[in-house]
């Protein structure tokens, strides 16, 4: 069931130890196919040296198994919400990469301060609100991903422009059009934040860009007028992200 | 002798610098078999490369070579004053990680400011109390590991909770129910530490965790009501750390 | 067509990730024959492990294309506008690095602090000023390199002597004799970044370098009077540069 | 002629690379043979993955050139000067190790705050003061030794139990009973002004290490009556440096 993504899911899954983005196995990435309304994820608490493509987890969009004999990821209430309030987004990574935990802990959004950011990031990244201590006891990983969807309301963001969001006191989710972009867009996000992180402690100035560059930087790469890479007009891949 | 237990030992030492938790040598694991009173700990002054499972010393409660030709880690009498202190543990892990040990020369806690803390330490890692003078003198190995303690009771701690501690001016203790998830922990506060260094940095506002999120974190994953990884209600294991 | 230059280039372009200086692939480097007045770069958006000598672009300096089936980086126009400005040099290299970054989003110069900064740069590496909105949309990257040019003739600085510089908001560009020497620079840039962000966090003093000390390093190792490495008296080559 | 000495220098050289302690070759190291009153130093601008054994120089205490068919390091008048005025030490270790750096461009010493530094250095590790015009002119390798040396005279340093100083708006210098140990040394101090950079950070408390948790720490592992490793009362070699 679901071969071909599996073993698409898998290899997301296996880039995140390569990038850096995981110690031990603490992240998760999922896929969707749309037309079937199914995902497939993570199983919970396998190690990465450990996993296999089969041991993949079936999850409908009532955040119900269809297929698997593993657990799924414990985080797979907040995937289900995501997948729901997101209908263009085809993967999902949730990682606890430490400078966005940083950010994450400190309940600060991850602002836009350089080009790396606007190329993939057209505004800062969010930092959703703290849950109260009665969505924490009534169903936690199922109102985080709701905290991320209200940001998003709340602010008037458009997810597929800025696609990923810290949940406070807790660490980054990022999505994509499939689960290896989710992937990409979690590591830009890590990165943006050590170089934020940095020019904060330089200077007091204000120093978030301006419109203008992130419109010139992120149309850059994205939409009809894009023309970095070698297709330009189509949307962006991997491997056209160089600069 | 204990030949099991010093394979297990063995491979927790190994462990150390693949998580680049130790400059040179500077570390040391130990595991008790709780039955004979007995623990394995790592000989002082030998290179990890060197190291062979039968240079591991054995020690018995009062902190008496059993068996062994080399010198144990000079660090043995703060083992054997944990292992007589805290009764449940099976394993007991010292270094001198970086991030851990900037909090302990500042004589600061690490405190909990996000969930990769709570999954693993129900409150903040105290810092110990600095050692006087005369503990110093008198017995300094022994009275570092009274302090650790001392810190607990004074502030009502429950050492399985909350599986290790600062040494004030020196480094890091962890603990667990073996010795494989002592080194474990102690990764996961030398993250912590570096995490929470920076989310410091980036505001002055209180973040610390709020109660009921620290219960949920730490209960998701441990005693009875545990969801977390494939064997629920059951004392977490290593491979089950994945979030 | 120039492939001893296209060798030379892609070997240059390969050591971006070697050196730590590129994540994904953000990153290009490029070198120039003078007699002809052409000069090869990478082509935009393709993977460091896809690429190869054949796959680099040539451009002439007007910035077309003379050969090459691929789009050249995006970043064309501005090497085009640095070979034109900057006569001398041979090879230009554009990263992200992370240290360099948080220094130009931040809007800062990397000042001029110790000896490691001496050895290759004989003053400030100068932050060219932030594009106005009308320079982003007229001529996004040729505007890009103008306000680098701008930054060396307002500040009389010499390209030669100071081999590289910061594009506000974005990161930086290095260049040098031939391409291996700009990534040598690069590679320079990024280090005194990150040791000037922690001497500048150590104390508010006054730690820029006196003139006469760099004088002493820099002519130690460059011009008439070089005593430094085995071939004085030469212009420096890349495996010189050791201290 | 010092073949064995040579292939000792070497293999220290050697170290830095794999101790993460030198970008390109930013680093040298020189060993001597007090009874011919000889040392071999690394030859200027040889990269590390080049360097052979023989390619060694060998150089009297009046600094010059006895053997060798290249140029000596330029530090070569540093070296000559410390081991005229330090006659126990038998190697010397120079790099621009980026957190010892980033303390030597701010001026300042890399207290004594943790257990780390008190089992290796016995005080601070002073910050040189900076040259004159005048010293740079005249003899800048060689005056670099002499503010080395003042500073231990003036500060009343043990050079035996303080193996290290800072260059201001340079770098370290470290040094041992043999280029090995110098090494070591220099590992040391990059790991300690890593933590004491953090741990200054964090708060602004005098966290200085009183001098009895000196004396226990530096005395417990050198000296007539140290109890650690496996070889007490000896002095401490390499891999004796466990805790």
């Amino acid at each position: 069931m679901l071969e071909e993504l599996k073993q698409e899911v898998y290899e997301a899954n296996m880039q995140l130890p390569q990038l850096d983005l995981v110690t031990f196995t603490w992240g998760n990435v999922s896929g969707i196919d749309r037309q079937q309304g199914l995902f497939v994820i993570k199983p919970s608490g396998v190690a990465y040296a450990d996993l296999k493509p089969s041991d993949l987890v079936v999850v409908n969009l009532k955040g119900e198994v269809v297929e698997g004999d593993l657990n799924p990821s414990s985080d797979t209430p907040t995937h289900t919400v995501l997948y729901n309030a997101f209908p263009n987004i085809g993967g999902i990574v949730h990682t606890h990469s430490p400078w966005a935990v940083s950010f994450a802990a400190a309940g600060l959004d991850i602002p836009a301060l350089n080009t790396t950011h606007a190329d993939t990031f057209y505004t800062a990244v969010p930092a959703a609100r703290a849950l109260t201590q009665a969505e924490i006891e009534a169903d936690y990983e199922g109102n985080t991903g709701k905290a991320i969807v209200e940001a998003f309301e709340q602010r008037h963001l458009d997810y597929e422009a800025t696609p990923a969001a810290l949940v406070s006191q807790h660490g980054p989710f990022s999505w994509g059009k499939d689960a290896g972009q989710a992937v990409y867009n979690a590591k830009v996000l890590e990165v943006v934040a050590e170089e934020d992180y940095h020019s904060l402690q330089l200077t007091r100035a204000n120093i978030e860009l301006p419109q203008y560059l992130l419109d010139k930087h992120y149309y850059r790469k994205h939409g009809q007028d894009a023309y970095y890479g070698q297709n330009n007009a189509q949307s962006q891949t991997h491997a056209q992200h160089e600069k």
